[in-house]
């Protein structure tokens, strides 16, 4: 990948067309089908319902008129492949997480989640009242695709290990499955990291291929069914503190549709987003209550794990700095989260602890 | 009121037609307009914005084919008047906040916000994974209404008081503008507690009629010019936590439309309260150093109040437990913040605490 070449066309005002070399399909006026490929193996615990919500509820609100065939994970491409098919026109649309595709353009990573980065409430207040949707926009020019968020896991995990973690040091030489930018801090660690789609990662795990992963949250975890194999779970993360999902379709597919269509792929992965961001919030606590009655051991890092992740975190980023539009976006981020959390501590941080010391 | 015949009517399985005697209008098969009537003056920052953003969604993703013809509070009816305007079929629908109904029927609180109950996250956990959206259909069965969640304020600030509160005591024979069951709470520590529509606040306040009131938050206060009256700002609250607004619409009317037009306004729902929260959340922010650099000063309620809005509150919520749906309600909502509220704090508040430490 270089870099510099996504910069040149940014620069340029980069039309759609860079990288989506093929025309558009020609679509009868009546009915349309579109394809969605899914960066989640089929039927993988909230991921791959936020795409099937987003798919069901496009074709419900059109009457049919725009169908969205839903194909998961191997259907027709591979996890990873979904956003090259999608740039190529060999499929219409993705439902994924951005961040599998830092290689493509390192800035997609905010798209998702990137370490010490915002919470799902923060994303939103930044993507729709900030200048979230515009620059996901401008990504999106320089391969020729519209992306919204449509989705989002909440506050990831710790993740699962083989053995406790006493100080950064247990990190070296770990075999860890950690995507994004996250991941790539880890490995600043010692940590020999692997980016593994979600549908692999318990035969990895169960193999011994990896001594251990971060995958989502307690109820999706759960029901990749890790405690399987180690009873050992760190709950707070510093990865992904809140993973947002993209639907990214083909930029001549889209501009191909009507306004009304247009609006309603919008209006799907919005509505998308806070539906898949509650499901996964609602049935965790559960989730982990079932987890600790089957005597998993939950725990927190230490404050020095904590600030090794930081110092990691800030290396990581500053080494994508050279690129215009990744310092853009992080730059952006930066100044939204940091507008926005203080209130967010002073109303829903101060009402929690005292709706705890007064409930009791 | 006699809220025993809203129970039996709702014992009964409650068809459609007992509040709502009108037949619905006959539309023509193509376009079709429907009336939204609110509880907001046009312009009132934020939650005017909402009923737009719904209205709009509505209008774009039907392709005109339903409009929605926005009323603000007073351009048809008056904004308390919203409820009873559509399900006698006067409107045909209507953005409010539901706690403005209790009067109607005390369940309706938990549709706003009750006191000490859910955060925003708490709320769309509850009320699209839980039961939420069952017992708002449940309570809409009595009145002929099919209602959705379509915006939210996050959650509210203390409010604005002529003096300082130093303990419950304070709250004696204060003139205090609370609408819901937070106002009834605070009624029980003495206080004579007005419900007095947005638009008209500042005026009471201004003329005396009122020693305090809260409104919503930073942003929307500061729009509202509480701060050229007094300069004494409680940011947390306990009685607004996350309140949700609500868009209903006449059951006759809605039970008319197609499967995906019905679809259309579910959705613009669902998304006008994410893109709602996010507004207020998004701006706070900034409102509040505004505030507090013109020379607002911020306050928090001590403990000893904390304590006696926590008795106030559970001898209220206590007092309207003879009704069943109301118990019914309450259980559930107070179930389902039990079971997630423990996993936010484990996942993102242990999170943010290590980001405050670790970024400084």
């Amino acid at each position: 990948m270089d870099r510099r070449s996504f910069l040149r066309t940014s620069a340029l005002g980069g039309t759609a067309a860079a990288a989506s070399t093929l025309a558009a399909p020609a679509y009868a006026q009546g009915k349309r089908t579109l394809t969605m490929v899914t960066t989640w193996g089929r039927g993988l615990a909230g991921v791959h319902d936020s795409a099937q919500y987003v798919a069901e509820s496009i074709t419900a609100m059109s009457d049919g008129n725009l169908t969205v065939d839903l194909k998961a994970a191997g259907e027709l491409v591979g996890a990873f492949e979904v956003f090259d098919a999608v740039t190529a026109g060999q499929a219409d649309m993705y439902h994924g997480a951005d961040y599998y595709f830092t290689g493509q353009h390192p800035g997609y990573a905010y798209f998702t989640a990137v370490p010490f980065g915002m919470t799902p409430q923060e994303i939103t207040n930044w993507y729709y009242h900030g200048e979230g949707q515009a620059l996901h926009d401008e990504l999106g020019q320089i391969f020729g695709l519209k992306s919204f968020i449509g989705g989002n896991t909440g506050p990831q995990s710790g993740g699962w290990f083989n053995k406790e973690i006493k100080g950064p040091e247990d990190f070296n030489g770990l075999k860890f499955r950690m995507p994004g930018l996250g991941g790539k801090a880890l490995g600043k660690l010692g940590a020999s990291v692997q980016n593994i789609p979600g549908s692999e990662v318990y035969q990895a795990l169960s193999s011994g291929a990896i001594d251990g992963t971060e995958w989502i949250g307690p109820w999706a975890d759960e029901k990749a069914g890790f405690q399987e194999i180690t009873k050992t779970y760190y709950t707070a993360g510093f990865h992904e503190p809140g993973a947002a999902l993209s639907v990214a379709t083909n930029r001549d597919v889209f501009d191909s549709l009507s306004p009304a269509h247009q609006k309603i792929i919008e209006m799907a992965s919005a509505a998308g987003h806070q539906w898949s961001l509650s499901q996964f919030m609602n049935n965790n606590g559960a989730a982990l209550q079932r987890l600790q009655s089957g005597g998993v051991k939950t725990l927190e890092f230490p404050d020095s794990v904590w600030d090794a992740f930081g110092k990691a975190t800030k290396e990581t980023l500053d080494e994508f700095m050279g690129d215009e539009l990744f310092a853009k976006i992080r730059n952006s981020v930066e100044a939204s989260m940091k507008a926005s959390s203080g209130w967010i501590t002073k109303s829903e941080g101060a009402y929690r602890v005292q709706r705890d010391r007064v409930l009791g």
